[in-house]
């Protein structure tokens, strides 16, 4: 049983797994980080191995107190791989975009893989069919969006994510959610064309918290699944194990 | 001979007219205001009008000390425009948006009109055959998207604009340029490709300070002018003297 867990720039995700399977799922704050795993790995008593992946601002030794109870590993650019990294500043490679590559090279092998992952930023990492991975693109999620438009003016509000009523939006509000949401989609669409028009024997996987959201409004066919990088994290470690 | 001043989220924009022809522009800090005003109307003795729009913070009172040597107008809500307002929120629509839209208004006559100001925000504003005004959309401009990368993430480098090499950006900076730049590209494209499968006889007018880059790279024509909102605070100010 492991206990897999993702630090985000904004939330902590977590998961247990039983081989490839989940077991339960849990979403918290970085400053309950502590008392939440003690709490997980006392209903969860046969948890074996705790695996994380960080890009927020949680170190390695925020677990080392768990290292009593099990074996944590906190995954870095040292570990091992599945793909050929071929961009060109690999020490800055976030962690999360590396477990996303891991995963997609291993859940659809040989054929030409996007991964976009819309949370705190949407990232784009793309491995093509050969296991290369060359690189991609990070820009605003959702949320950053909303929190820009209000923290960087002087008169727009703050606002939380609402579907829009149409794309031409017809009061302050509507013409908010309209900009941050629809432009939002037509980004991610546009960027799907842009690969679709280059490569073919071609998957797109799709995951974050705005996964769910995206997939019914996107105009291309995606695999979504906003568990991902939990069930990506899980077979990384797998794969380390098998292959260190 | 008029003043005009566009008073945005970021920095002054200023251009002196005699009649429709600008004679001269001027970019300035928020806290230059009055030195700069002054100096432009030192070298421009014969300007008899100060014609301001202002979507930042800064009020009337400060244009108050010009009124011993020309008369000062501040364009609000309560003005004469050229386009009737079916915004549900008319008080709450930035007088930039106002401008811009009786800009269009007034310069492309009985067809379908949709502005966009690319510049702090990306505004979308769209005025029918029949100049009735509908509203758009408001999203993150440029400076934006970078700031907010940086802001909201723990480990993001504060990025200045730069044209990315490739859609696929094989580096961290390289990533953030890809994302943020043609992510605003492939989101400008979204919203026109959407306007123009909704409405025929379509005018597109792009301004801001992004506006002669997008001109290249978008793949709808359009009719990019980066002076539109100060041509549009001039003909306005025309337009509100013959009909008020």
């Amino acid at each position: 049983m492991i206990l897999t867990v993702d630090v985000g720039n904004t939330r902590i995700k977590a998961a247990v797994f039983e081989g490839s399977t989940v077991l339960e799922n849990f979403i918290f704050e970085k400053n309950q980080l502590e008392e939440k795993i003690k709490k997980i790995l006392e209903k969860f008593q046969n948890c074996s191995d705790l695996v994380v992946a960080s890009v927020g601002n949680i170190e390695k030794q925020s677990f080392l107190t768990f290292e009593k109870q099990l074996s944590v590993h906190f995954f870095t650019h040292e570990d091992v791989f599945p793909f050929h990294n071929k961009y060109a500043t690999p020490k800055t490679l976030g962690i999360d975009r590396m477990i996303l590559a891991a995963g997609a090279t291993l859940q659809f092998p040989k054929q030409n893989r996007l991964v976009i992952d819309a949370g705190t930023c949407i990232t784009y990492d793309f491995i093509d069919e050969n296991d290369n991975y060359l690189g991609g693109a990070i820009s605003p999620g959702l949320r950053l969006r909303y929190e820009s438009l209000h923290h960087y003016t002087a008169r727009l509000p703050l606002l939380t994510f609402e579907t829009p009523d149409s794309y031409i939006g017809n009061s302050t509000a509507q013409a908010i959610h309209s900009g941050v949401v629809n432009g939002f989609v037509y980004e991610i669409d546009g960027f799907i064309d842009e690969y679709r028009a280059n490569f073919s024997n071609f998957i797109i996987i799709l995951t974050g918290g705005d996964a769910d959201f995206l997939a019914k409004r996107l105009k291309n066919t995606i695999f979504a699944n906003s568990n991902f990088l939990l069930e990506s994290l899980n077979q990384t470690f797998q794969y380390k194990i098998e292959n260190d």
